[in-house]
């Protein structure tokens, strides 16, 4: 019994890509037309984006055949647009026991209950922001643990990568505050050498530049504790208190936030499997009833059939509404993932940015530092060119003459 | 019995300078004629530099009448060229006993054995290096010490002088040590945070950012000990050997020198008081015996007072011995101060010039430390320009991604 879908013509309603099927109905045999929405591959937000996805589209369609309402059968046709054939995957040809989900060709895998396409399956998926190496386009996996069983979902990689940025600008912070120790050292040690009295006994122009000399290690010294100052406020205390304790609250809200929708969908999930387990009972419930009846087996009545292909039809009606709200919250799952992903991708820009700022700002002080070490010398200088032996003799010998009186001979 | 010499007049005979003296006899009352050697005032190097000062000179002369080489007495006879009228001190105006040293006025003073002119007395004395403040003009007299009897000789304050000197460089020299070892500190303790693993973890060009930024404080280091080095070779060794030990001994034989000339100068003054001294007895017994005579009081014949002026006369000409070979003394000890002292004066010269050499040296490494100092931040400058957000999103994706293919939905 051929389920050979003549027409397929695909039209949109409600904002959504819709298809008109007309098939044989391997019951009544009878063509019937109706139309269904298309469940497409690609983004989950709509349909039409896989569908307006360039070069290529594909379409699986469900069908569910509803003869008389008396019960279904599943066939899916799936078309490529390029390849222009469909490929028709027809269901149970030989006999409605075959007609089970298995003859449908795997192209889909769900693993930790989130459904992926299988490599080489489905169109082309284009990234959401080609070019960017977004977050958003490269997180959708779990992270397997190379060791055991475990996994980590992707955007808790990506949440880690923001824990790990708060302890790097923690440490680059204590980094610097080792810097300032340093320099506070420093200083301290040129600040009490500066108060020497070694050779203050020198005078004139030569001691006074070499007590400017000595001066000037105090002036270094004000300046590399200005430095370590500035430092202290304008970069090490910064990068202690950029992003405060908000910001581990508000990492641990989109944590719970996204894992609260994964626990969702492995409900759903959960809730999908049992759905499909029970059509397949009842299913194969309903074939062996079929089976029975037409090779005259029991005393089964057609009514018992009409009951099995009801249940049938109940199952597959439950699985439909399972699956819905599987890919309802999947789709949910989706948009959070992207935007939060998004989110982190920015503050991993602003993170960077801001430290980049700053480390900055210690280059600049210490550009600063050096200019002004340099300009501690330059009084120094100053006088050193001043330093004049002349005018110190006559400086020493004004303050220290014994007479200038010169001798003269002696009288008789 | 006046002694009016009515006419001087100056020539020069032999490079000295000579007066033609007419004055008439106190005993014989002959006018005689003669001429005398001047003792100028002034430098005793020669009399004609008194002589020669502009402006205005003075002429002490030493008369001794000799009547018939029957004896002699003292005479000063003074003229000041401008004031063109002689002062004239006529000796013992009323009896021969007054005619004794005493009657002389006091110009010149001895100090410690070294004769000066007193204040106000005696032409003016010309720097002999003017407007040099020169060692040589100004440490004549001996330094009093303030609390007790001792005094300093000028040329003892001079060489203390050079010994301090050579005391300061060494303090100088323990002060650069001392910088040194700071510098040492400091470039240890930069050395050592520069191989910190803070923040070691951070990735791309953030982290490659941040690894020069560490990295610099390596490069600081080996500024600073570059400095540190420096310093050590190019201005703590030199002002420690700058004029070793042969310095002090160089000084010693200065000091020794000089110290015995004085030596010798006290020895000679020591022999002309003694000669002054038996020349006031022999004069006094002279006197003595001349009153007797004249009234007839004892039965002294003109013998025994012809021998008693012979004594005098022989001891006039002692003391004129020992003031010659004073003066000579006086006048070697002169030369060797001056030489001596121009010596300690060009050594304190070349001490200021070189310690201010090395003093310049000190901050030209500063400059140069500060210069490259600055440098080091450039590579970190350089890196931070770069740092990129998307780059270090990009290389840290496609290191750290769980997967890019979307998730689809399920399939019933």
């Amino acid at each position: 019994m051929d389920l050979l879908p003549t027409h397929v013509t695909r039209y949109e309603s409600n904002r959504a890509e819709r298809v008109r099927i007309t098939a044989k109905s391997p019951w009544t045999h009878v063509w019937t037309e109706w139309t269904a929405k298309i469940w497409g591959g690609g983004a989950a937000r709509t349909s039409s984006d896989a569908l307006g996805a360039p070069g290529s589209w594909w379409l699986e369609v469900l069908v569910m055949f509803c003869s008389a309402k008396t019960g279904g059968s599943l066939a899916v046709w799936r078309e490529e647009r390029e390849s222009g054939s469909p490929r028709i995957e027809p269901p149970g040809a030989v006999s409605p026991a075959k007609r089970q989900i298995k003859e449908v060709k795997e192209t889909k895998t769900t693993i930790n209950c989130v459904t992926f396409p299988l490599p080489g399956e489905g169109p082309e998926q284009q990234l959401l922001k080609p070019d960017e190496w977004s977050y958003c386009d490269y997180f959708w996996a779990d992270k397997k643990d190379p060791q055991g069983a475990t996994s980590l979902p992707g955007f808790e990689v990506l949440l880690q990568k923001q824990l790990k940025g708060k302890q790097m600008q923690k440490e680059m912070s204590e980094f610097v505050h080792e810097r300032i120790k340093i320099e506070e050292e420093y200083a301290k040690n040129l600040s009490k050498l500066s108060l020497s009295p070694l050779a203050a006994q020198e005078e004139g122009t030569l001691g006074e530049a070499w007590t400017q000399l000595k001066k000037s290690l105090h002036d270094e010294a004000e300046v590399h504790l200005k430095f370590a100052n500035k430092l202290h406020t304008e970069v090490e205390k910064p990068l202690l208190t950029f992003r405060g304790d908000n910001f581990k609250k508000d990492l641990k809200k989109y944590d719970h936030h996204i894992a609260d929708l994964r626990k969702q969908l492995a409900s759903r999930f959960a809730s999908v499997e049992k759905a499909r387990k029970a059509l397949a009972d009842r299913q194969k419930d309903l074939d062996l009833k079929t089976q029975q009846l037409e090779v005259k087996l029991s005393n089964k009545t057609e009514e018992d059939i009409k009951k099995a292909r009801r249940k049938s039809t109940q199952a597959g009606d439950d699985l439909m509404r399972c699956v819905d709200l599987y890919n309802q919250t999947q789709s949910k799952w989706f948009e959070e993932m992207v935007t939060t992903n998004m989110e982190l991708e920015k503050l991993e820009v602003e993170r960077i940015e801001w430290i980049q700022q700053h480390l900055r700002q210690y280059t600049t002080l210490r550009h600063e530092t050096d200019m002004f070490n340099q300009s501690t010398v330059e009084p120094v200088d100053q006088l050193l060119q001043n330093v004049d032996p002349s005018k110190d003799r006559e400086l020493w010998v004004k303050e220290n003459k014994t007479g200038d009186v010169r001798p003269v001979d002696m009288d008789i």
